[in-house]
């Protein structure tokens, strides 16, 4: 049942990385090595770029067209089919490529669009792939990729093949070091696959390489399970589909359970710390009992005593239509959401920095009264972490709290109260979850697997027609791959500015959960419903072959609706 | 994407459970509503019942045949085709189901296959489904399964149908009112899906109703994912296969995001409390670095220490080859495997109950001399857990114990021994994870739909037969459906007794791993290589159509292997 045989090169090329040459491969994992990769017409034959209007930014574009005096302004280039392939596309190109930060299923398809396209169309061309993110490029560490390396990565997940990393070129001195790497390779281009901060450091390379006359053109490429970083030219995140997905079927599965067994209150925590569209999105699969939206909250100026009452009355009432179960979803970062945690941690970072803690509690009284109030309620346990456990630099360590056992336990005490009442005669047993690296490195859906290599395979095509500072941009998510548009955005058209230790720093802001958005505004008017009635879907294991298996997320699927 | 109105009765049966009716199906679960269920082929046409030898018990067999005067010596009996159906057997028969103790993926396919059988074989007949488990027996409340009943439920995971429940019928008074139950409805006979426990209570209900001259027949299913409810006629309890595919596919997933970060070792504590089989098959299923199997700790008779070493060590081997992250699976029921853990917290129990834990730590000298020492390697967490947290009967909660938050705190410590002594010089962060609840209710696999079927529809023609006190039992189930063998076999020749309050008790011995049996036996010739070198393997999600689909899980397919 296994092949290893199969994924091993062919001979010629050099030695795959270690890890998968090692790996045996499933059933499954050989048969999506061959799953075809289709895609969109205008990418199948000859085409040529159509630029826009000139761009602008997403805020203060004064400021963005001062940090970026050579790319502020272009404009967005769009792909549209020609009789003929331009004369003038030049051939032997040598293109190097990284992987930026957390991993997310369908980065190794990238690498396989980008491949594909300079074997097919810019022929006598060299991949490097650099090793370990940023750091690879800084560091010259590279691998020349061979169709012979990249085939056994085709469709899997994973980032494994030239793995990733978080450092980012930012001092003078890096610039320079990657300035050297880009001279050294003699390279014509670079795509950089990542979030929004990578995206905002590609956009910075790309103005750096202009500035200094380099030949080396810099695009991106927008990968985050997260599905924080997407405007209207660019849909989608890839991995966000695959991630989602898989959660949700390990969701579907604990409320079957939920339901036959008839005594737990399931307390999911969903990976997405900065914005809430996994948990948004997971709950639009599966209808939860509850699902909280951080960006809700945050508006609505919520405390944690109200998300806990929330949550409280949901399960009271549900204890009277004799439910003592539920299947509820927290996002990784709901805390965040809520200004009143943020000042209490503020305080007492400043209070563990100077003051001894005393076993009487007196530290307490330095507290203002409603961050002292809030410490009153949390869980003993939480307390506790909250002042034992600091980083290295002496901070109370916010993500290390398991927020969903903090509310678990918050809950528990208010049922509590309420039982004493008389307002609640049910009985409650919480059980947590927490769903996060299970998803990041799953095999990539058909539409990541789709999305990923139109992607790589455009910005191919971004780099050889000599464009920088663009995001690959592929569009119509939700019409059949053939009809897909794709394109390159100007990356400073998605920024705006923050300012930081006096200076203007460019950023592309993170797209959070639009409360006046169609998949908020969908879960809205149905989560009353889903609260009381059990309206459990169970999406199952992903299916390569067969029902459902070539659906797009909800998420996608209702932006692209309501932008219509 | 929802199918909600496939899944309502069409009208004419009873309502279906307000769970089924107030869901929406995804496209995964309506499709495998249509998923056909081929028998085996000695079900599919005539067929009759040939009894073999007298059987005896697993052991001290006079005891048990005092404990069950009826049953004892029963021969276990294998379906055979015949020419034609027997013209004496009665139609119109009244059968109860019940499902008894944790979900475990297929239990609605055993009542689709009893209820299918009744249908085609047995005209005129009712099904009445026990409702919550045993106590659904004891209280009389049920429901009449009719096919608009049941047909939402077909190849669906979890118990919902008629939910489950842990009581036991033991009591004189509780069978008494198992009895009152019986001849209420006029039971011709009743199938019980449970584990160990639950079938051995269904031998009892047959040996009393025997006993008391009553015409109704019990018969048990072999049900659990433990999968420690086995033996050579019956080959494997249903479940097993979907949960820990479940899990290979979470594992497979973690596998790939070690291998792509480069900087985690993740800790899987996998469900399964009595016996390691889960944790053995995921870990011929993904081959991590390393699975801790807990017999093998018990025959071993190894201490916390020696496992904690036998991690470190591999991890320190493995930091020298440049590899700081890897995989290690750990059975839910580690801690319960090792004897010195066993008297620590016998001797817990009894100081707690009757001392104070003064916080001078004086009360620890009236630990013995090993319990001190282990005492005191314990993580402190987990020494304030064991002194605090306590059950109603003041005992210590070991369940409660997180088993792999536990290990990681363990090697973390010994790690930094050997940093300061210079023989470790790599890093290590150590993420947790636990994976149950989410393998208990999935949809069941291709082989779990198709075994669970035939299991059921065995029990139906065993009733319908006139047997009582056997188990159902398919066999051959590495060969084709078509090929599989049908049969029931004698419960007590399972059986052994233990000593209970100065009584014997019959029990059904858990099959724990064998150390000489084939699967552990493939683990251990192979995972000196797995924890040096990277072979894992990602499984994927279950597929239902296309490859793999249809495999068989890596224990059975040994153990078969093995016995041949």
């Amino acid at each position: 049942m296994a092949f290893a045989n199969s994924v091993l090169p062919k001979g010629g090329g050099k030695s795959p990385s270690p890890g998968r040459l090692a790996s045996v491969y499933s059933e499954v994992q050989t048969d999506r090595l061959h799953h075809p990769l289709p895609l969109p017409s205008v990418l199948k034959g000859p085409f040529k770029l159509l630029d826009g209007p000139p761009s602008s930014a997403a805020g203060n574009p004064d400021e963005i067209a001062k940090l970026f005096p050579n790319m502020f302004g272009q404009p967005s280039a769009k792909l549209v089919p020609t009789g003929s392939v331009p004369a003038d596309l030049p051939q032997g190109l040598k293109i190097g490529v990284v992987l930026s930060g957390g991993q997310a299923p369908g980065g190794h398809n990238v690498i396989s669009g980008v491949f594909d396209y300079l074997q097919e169309r810019a022929r006598r061309s060299t991949l490097y792939g650099f090793k370990g993110g940023p750091a690879g490029i800084m560091k010259c560490k590279y691998v020349e990729l061979t169709p012979e390396f990249i085939y056994p990565y085709r469709n899997q997940g994973g980032f494994d093949m030239i793995c990733s990393g978080r450092d980012k070129i930012e001092t003078p001195e890096q610039f320079k070091q990657a300035e050297e790497t880009a001279m050294k390779l003699d390279l014509d281009g670079l795509l950089v696959i990542g979030g929004d901060d990578s995206n905002t450091n590609a956009c910075l390379l790309a103005e750096n390489f202009r500035q200094k006359n380099m030949k080396t053109r810099v695009i991106g490429c927008p990968k985050t399970i997260d599905g924080d970083l997407k405007c209207k030219e660019v849909p989608a995140s890839f991995g966000f589909d695959t991630a989602c997905k898989i959660y949700s079927e390990m969701i579907g599965n604990v409320m079957t359970d939920a339901r036959s067994t008839g005594k737990y209150y399931h307390f999911v925590r969903l990976m997405g710390r900065a914005a809430s569209h996994i948990t948004l999105e997971c709950a639009l699969q599966t209808h939860p009992n509850i699902a909280i939206i951080g960006e809700e909250v945050a508006a609505k100026k919520q405390t944690l005593k109200n998300v806990t009452d929330y949550i409280t009355d949901i399960i009271c009432k549900r204890a009277k239509l004799g439910y003592n179960y539920g299947v509820i979803l927290i996002p990784e970062g709901l805390i965040d959401f809520i200004p009143e945690v943020q000042q209490l941690i503020a305080e007492l970072n400043e209070i563990l920095a100077h003051d001894v803690v005393d076993k009487e509690g007196l530290w307490k009284k330095k507290l203002q009264q409603q961050s002292q109030l809030l410490f009153e309620f949390l869980p003993q346990a939480i307390q506790e972490q909250l002042l034992l456990e600091r980083d290295p630099h002496g901070n109370v360590q916010v993500a290390k709290i398991e927020t969903e056992k903090m509310l678990i336990s918050m809950v528990e005490t208010e049922l509590e109260k309420r039982k004493s009442e008389g307002t609640y005669a049910g009985h409650f047993k919480g059980q947590s979850h927490f769903f996060g690296y299970e998803g990041r490195c799953g095999l990539p859906t058909n539409f990541d697997a789709a999305y990923c290599y139109a992607l790589g395979y455009a910005a191919g095509a971004l780099l050889h027609s000599g464009k920088t500072g663009l995001i690959s941009s592929v569009g119509n998510l939700d019409a059949p791959i053939d009809e897909w548009t794709v394109g390159g955005t100007a990356l400073t058209s998605l920024m705006d500015v923050e300012r930081r230790h006096g200076k203007f720093k460019p950023v592309i802001k993170k797209a959070m959960v639009e409360l006046e958005g169609a998949p908020f505004r969908k879960f809205a008017s149905m989560r009353d419903e889903w609260a009381l009635n059990n309206r459990y879907i169970s999406p199952g294991p992903i299916q390569f072959i067969g029902p459902g298996s070539n659906n797009v997320n909800h998420t996608l699927l209702l932006e692209l609706g309501a932008q219509a």
